[in-house]
């Protein structure tokens, strides 16, 4: 059996059966897959083994069969024919709050096929994740909910399926990951003591499961992984976050930052995990991306300020007329704004600065970045001092975040090698101007690593990965979690970050030299 | 944790959850049954996932679990409060071609709750399991089959609950000892192979599965252990009955015979096991059953011939007059006119030692056991000499059976410390009246055993057995299987056992020294 073929693809080529080998089909299966796999435990579903003394004999017994490893066994999810053109197709899903995204891969050699998302149909009951933990204690609300997720998930699968030339039926392994509850909500499990004190989940390592009892129509046989979580906040998705980045597996020390609804950071290495999520001061509670608009067409997601003309220049999505700012052209601005002197350490507005390009709405600055003229909204597109001191209070409490996790562990920001930022914020923030604002540390460019939507990119890699299981326990087993809240430091750094880029100007050398440029 | 309980029965009494330790519901439960089984795999279905946190508050954290042993991990099947009067159930069944029985235990001191039989529904295609295996082929047959098996199966469950003033929900566990067709048909799964060269069964270890996924129904997250089989033609009928007797255990060689539609016998120790089984000569097929009647009430079981009168004196099933006589009456019957002399070592009637209770019926002798008017039916019973004749040439068989496989081993029949006899046959038969006969070897009494139905015993025995999978996959694993029909001494041996008690009478002292009293 000389096989190519990833280990959970396996090209099994059997002797037939005669009068001196009379082992039974199963049995002859299983023994080639033990043996071929290094394994002692090979299990095959009722449903498979009914099908298989026709199939074995229709295909001279020679077949692919596709497996998935559980903790302690390796299960045959599929069979087909050695000629079959079907793929054996695997499905990553970023179940998250607000957007659910999907995507296909070919598990015989990790090429996507094909990606989808969708609005958690959830939004209809509540768009917060609280109050839908509060509706599932409504008598059918639990179900309602799981109904929602798992029928949105299905017809997206249908639709995505169909635009690929797939069926459904090839999916034969599926991995999800999300937070604690959206896991539990999607798995019909009562979410109701994640959010009561003491704030304990029903599951942590829900592990490996059949498609069919969660409800989702893939292949019969087909299996779902779901990531684990730590706790009821510290969810699956960054669990999938870390396995992506790598983060267990490196010498050198490494953090991550994942800014969704919160900021969630881990720090850690092959050694040891430390983590911190969850309501991370009441500045950042959902500061950081209602900062200006999402990403999309027209959106201003890049900002330059000559520092002689003080002139801006824009780059906007699509190169569309501008129609606002989202959170990295904001940050871009700030950075901008102070490297012009004309913000000041605090983050005013220094009106002499600006002449015209600077009014007083409802007794608030408004700085405008886009006139009307040339705006794609038809209206100024400005920028409030509420605004810039909102946005100061977020990157304090992310600089103090990222302090607090790091000084735990008796390391310094500037120790850490590499420095993944997750997340849409990740994928268009400009390092640069973080770290002029203070918000990121001063660290050299070249450590700042984008992953991205890091949860799909955990469960993509789950897919391919025989080892997930063990590694996400393994990562979730090392994890400490550290409890913000309760450091008496916090809010003393948090004072300490409030300025550009920060009081102590010596932990930010770079923008002092760039500054004077 | 001080567990007073069985092994798959754990009172578990969990610390209540706190701030400082917001461990996960079932993370907690498992990782209790982990160090109290000192395992390190427990697996909980997602049925239980979902009831478990209400459940957990309302028991206070206090709870007993059932559990199932698979090969590498325990399975939680069920939970209950600590107070909870229900019991957790096992089921024992004996999955007979012809008939079905069941046992109900209680899982938690093996105590017996209730017992039922049935006929199997499959009769109704067909008597024989190769008409049914035919039939199996034909469209929708094998689901027809299985439907019979399945729903008899569940109608008895229920009757058989309700008259122990129990429900089918209280069943958590099952075992099903059957031979390899009824198994196959039993899963559902095609047994084509078995009848057809060469020979091959779909599965030979269809290990645990869920009660839900066959069908049966029971509590919702019962497991099935069906006992494996070695191929074809030895079920796991006789591997339940090998795991009943222990003969995998016995540092001395023991011998197990089961006499049922075939002849099939096992000998062995903890060291090796060797088996025949099937058609084991022309004489033994369907002989030795239908030799006179089952028994039942007003059946001759037992028959003693007075040596100085010739007197017939006879024991009837619960003293009722005699109607017929069963196999047990006919092998004494035999035994006592060899020992008054009344037939030869040939086994024909001396016609000069009977009188009138010799007739000429059709040109054959038969002799009179019971006249008319002592008779239950009002007409003579007689067994005639092609009767005896059968007898002669089942026995033979048998003993041929016992010495070819003794001898395959290098041992004489002699040597052999245990002769487990299993089923109705075992139960009713006199071994000095076979001995006699040269039925059975010439040992010790005292070395006989009868185990009565086997099949169901071994599945009454896997119920309270942690670790049945292990113990009946190393029977399985290491019986070696003699084919009987290409052993060329067969016919030799066959010649030599075809007189009474054989032509070797050294083989039989006790015969000799008893027959002179």
């Amino acid at each position: 059996m000389n096989n190519t073929d990833s280990p959970w693809i396996r090209t099994v080529r059997l002797t037939k059966p005669t009068l001196q080998d009379n082992t039974a089909d199963s049995d002859r299966l299983i023994s080639a897959l033990k043996s071929d796999l290094q394994t002692d435990t090979v299990h095959l579903d009722l449903n498979l083994l009914k099908k298989l003394p026709d199939l074995l004999r229709k295909w001279e017994y020679n077949l692919r069969c596709i497996l998935v490893k559980d903790r302690h066994r390796w299960v045959v999810t599929g069979i087909a024919g050695v000629d079959d053109p079907r793929p054996f197709v695997g499905l990553a899903v970023d179940l998250g709050t607000t957007k659910v995204v999907l995507r296909l891969l070919d598990l015989s050699d990790g090429r996507p096929l094909g990606e989808s998302g969708f609005d958690n149909p959830q939004l209809a009951v509540g768009p917060d994740i609280l109050v839908r933990i509060h509706f599932a204690e409504s008598s059918g609300g639990l179900q309602r909910l799981n109904e929602l997720i798992i029928s949105g998930l299905n017809q997206t699968v249908q639709d995505l399926c169909r635009s690929c030339r797939l069926e459904p039926r090839d999916i034969y392994t599926v991995t999800v990951a999300g937070n604690t509850a959206m896991t539990h909500l999607f798995m019909g499990i009562d979410p109701h003591g994640i959010i009561r004190e003491p704030y304990i989940p029903v599951v942590n390592k829900p592990g490996i499961l059949k498609a069919a009892d969660l409800g989702i129509q893939v292949n019969n046989g087909a299996r779902v992984f779901i990531f684990p979580n730590v706790g009821s906040y510290f969810g699956g998705d960054l669990i999938a976050g870390i396995f992506f980045a790598g983060l267990h597996k490196l010498s050198d020390t490494a953090i991550l930052v994942d800014v969704g609804t919160n900021a969630e950071v881990v720090v850690g290495n092959e050694h040891w995990l430390i983590a911190c999520a969850g309501a991370a001061g009441p500045a950042l509670e959902g500061g950081m991306t209602q900062m200006g608009m999402l990403a999309g067409p027209g959106v201003v997601d890049k900002i330059r300020i000559d520092p002689q003309t003080r002139e801006i220049h824009l780059h906007t999505i699509e190169d569309k007329p501008p129609k606002g700012i989202c959170g990295s052209g904001v940050i871009d601005l700030a950075a901008q704004l102070y490297l012009s002197g004309m913000i000041d350490i605090r983050g005013k507005f220094l009106p002499a600065e600006y002449g015209s390009r600077l009014k007083e709405i409802d007794g608030l600055p408004h700085l405008t970045v886009v006139p009307a003229d040339q705006s794609g909204t038809g209206a100024d597109l400005t920028i409030s001092q509420a605004d810039v001191d909102s946005l100061i209070r977020s990157k304090a409490a992310m600089y103090t975040i990222l302090e607090t996790i790091t000084t735990s562990v008796g390391m310094a920001l500037k120790d850490l090698k590499r420095f993944y930022v997750a997340g849409t914020f990740g994928s268009f923030i400009n390092p640069r101007s973080a770290i002029t604002i203070g918000m990121l540390p001063d660290l050299p460019l070249e450590s700042y690593h984008s992953l991205g939507n890091s949860s799909l990119g955990g469960a993509t890699l789950a897919l391919t990965s025989a080892d997930c299981l063990a590694q996400t326990d393994h990562i979730r087993d090392r994890i400490t979690y550290l409890e913000l809240n309760v450091n008496p430091e916090f809010m003393n750094r948090f004072s300490a970050a409030k300025f550009l880029p920060h009081t102590n100007r010596s932990l930010f050398p770079s923008v002092e030299v760039w500054s004077k440029k």
